[in-house]
């Protein structure tokens, strides 16, 4: 029997200890062992939930029992959650998280920490939910030289531009729809802002780069600028927006990352995702593209995942499982030297002084739009086209990369 | 060192050993050892190739050399590829196959025996080509009771199907085009009449129920007879129309599965999939639905997955890998006695006989076609679909299933 005990019993924590009891016999059968949660640690009572009597409120009796070997850590911050992982981990406790920040922020000292003690530092929950993505990079595609990362990667905001896409409708009528039915936070921050995102492209390019890419040096733009104006002009181009996490590798030792909204057009295959499905999108030099795709939040398919690693564990007891992830620290380019193409939106009365900062560019038309126009610049440096925007002023009320 | 055989110097194997000699860094790096290609077992002679020196023509050098620990079965056909694979099992040495009708028909005594030698049988480029599917089935997804397997699982078909919607070709033409670009074989009844396609849902469906899915008896339909005026029925009803292998379980003893056309909505993610690309929805009971997507045939994919199970070998050498696929036979069942809804496309003089055969479907017309129409059925048995349709005779002109 292998002992489990769970750190949180919060949405998460409670669908891990559903996900091992409702599928026990698949479970087992695929740990090749008898799981079983022990304790769960959280600061709350519990009173009359059916694991009321593993409740404990003292993390101590979990890292002093030597009976538990695995340890999910689905509390969330960095603080206590960082502390326990750290002892667990010491005293030869694998741990399996789904928490995102903490693997952008410590993942390659843990996972130091891990293999020092023969036991293992799993966060496949911690980017695109219940979607295989971390063991699919760190195991599947072993024989690749993996080029560049794009990934639907929040579920909330998403859903959010799915909406705009459909009902024409604004940002902010959205998020607050979104807020009434549970689908967005009500400091909706972190995910509208594109912190949520940036976390899980930092984790994923960390992956591929095999060393460490601080998620702070990653240019991140959110959605709240985005309008239904601009879903208009994109339809109009046979296109669509996203917030897209991307990262591409320039060099062994420098990525270009950021977090920002691009305008796809719709025959990509990351056009399709749609509401609270996540998608990552991953270029080999042998393989070419592949894709992974699936619920990128929620109870069960985050604790899905977070069992998955438990399963591995069990299954690599005493063992530490292969994943590069250096503490080196990758260069991150500069994004105002890049180049690629933008959409703008500017009032009627600029289209010639557009046309002249663009010159070779494509006007975009909407029927019974007579205020504003669209246009695709050229591709360009990023820093030419903010300076020319700059220069135009209030004339520019939009811009979103194309990609 | 790890010392690796690959018999057959076909695209695969060379793919393979392309694979591993330009991405040498990673691919060791991934394995934890070098590898290092000892012997290719081809016929032929290579004069002039840079690894004519490697090249041998009896696989008894292989299979007598105790520093040989991995071989690469990529020779196709279940006879020499079938004895040489028992053989190399027998003597401890893992193999790596992309060898589909092999792992098809017999997949669970090469699983057994590899098992028995502490070595592995790994086929991960056997479906899917170079997406990851077969790894994240049994290392990814569980803690997941998986309920269906649905796939576009043959490239040829898929560009077939894409190149005729787009261009509004018939079958015959397009794939005449196919065959001189070689993206078809010269006899390609293998691929079109769907024989690959149920060789791969075979093995899906048989890592999904842990138990073998017999794939000659499963249904199988090609796309021999879909019409360029089946496409403009569908486009009109805002569908396409996509070869499935399409899998779901009843009960742990009995599946559904059958390989066919189906037509279905735009909306649906496998609609995007076109061209050569191949993907593989999976429905789980806690995840959902989750997709993988990307090239399903070619050289260097199909290799780059072949390495990946060559550096999974090497990671788990004298160790066995969980594999769950028993001998024990699943049960079929039949699908005649299963319901779906049904597209038609008829003589225009047989709406009213269509109407009263099948009340309550829904006509599609399609602008100057007169002398045929398109109506989709309500949901029905196949038995009675099939039994109405022998009725109305030469009247029906086409019949696809809805998905």
């Amino acid at each position: 029997m292998i002992n489990v005990a769970v750190l949180g019993y919060g949405t998460v924590g409670s669908g891990v200890v559903e996900v091992i009891e409702q599928n026990k016999a698949i479970v087992n059968k695929k740990s090749a062992a008898e799981l079983n949660v022990k304790y769960i640690l959280d600061l709350r009572e519990f009173p009359g939930d059916p694991y009321e009597d593993k409740i404990v409120h003292d993390v101590n009796v979990i890292l002093e029992d030597e009976e538990v070997s695995i340890v999910c850590e689905v509390m969330g911050g960095v603080g206590a959650a960082y502390q326990f992982t750290k002892q667990a981990l010491e005293k030869g406790k694998s741990v399996c998280t789904s928490n995102k920040e903490l693997v952008a922020k410590h993942g390659p000292e843990l996972l130091e920490l891990a293999k020092a003690n023969n036991c293992n530092y799993l966060f496949e929950a911690s980017v695109g939910g219940g979607i295989p993505i971390i063991r699919p990079l760190n195991a599947s595609l072993t024989a690749e030289k993996i080029e560049a990362i794009t990934g639907i990667l929040n579920g909330t905001t998403n859903y959010i531009l799915s909406k705009m896409e459909k009902e024409g409708a604004d940002f902010a009528e959205v998020l607050k729809e979104a807020q009434d039915k549970g689908y967005a936070e009500r400091n909706p921050e972190a995910d509208v802002e594109g912190h949520d995102a940036c976390r899980k492209i930092a984790i994923l390019s960390s992956l591929m780069m095999g060393k460490n890419v601080d998620s702070e040096k990653i240019v991140t733009e959110g959605i709240t600028k985005v309008t239904a104006a601009d879903f208009m002009y994109a339809k109009a181009a046979g296109c669509t927006i996203k917030l897209f996490g991307m990262s591409k590798a320039l060099s062994d030792d420098e990525v270009l990352a950021m977090v920002a909204p691009f305008m796809i057009s719709k025959e990509h295959p990351l056009a399709m995702v749609n509401d609270v499905f996540n998608a990552v999108f991953v270029t080999g030099n042998m393989l070419g593209d592949s894709m992974y795709y699936g619920r990128g939040a929620g109870k069960l398919p985050t604790a899905s995942a977070v069992v998955s690693d438990v399963v591995d564990c069990a299954r690599h007891q005493g063992k530490s499982i292969l994943c590069f992830w250096d503490k080196e620290e990758v260069k991150l380019a500069d994004v105002a030297e890049t180049e690629k193409a933008f959409y703008v939106r500017a009032t009627a009365d600029a289209k010639a002084e557009i046309e002249a900062a663009f010159p070779g560019g494509k006007v975009l038309t909407v029927e019974d739009r007579s205020k504003d126009f669209g246009y695709f610049t050229p591709v360009m440096k990023e820093k030419d086209f903010a300076a020319k925007c700059e220069k135009l002023g209030d004339k520019v009320l939009s811009k979103i990369r194309l990609a």
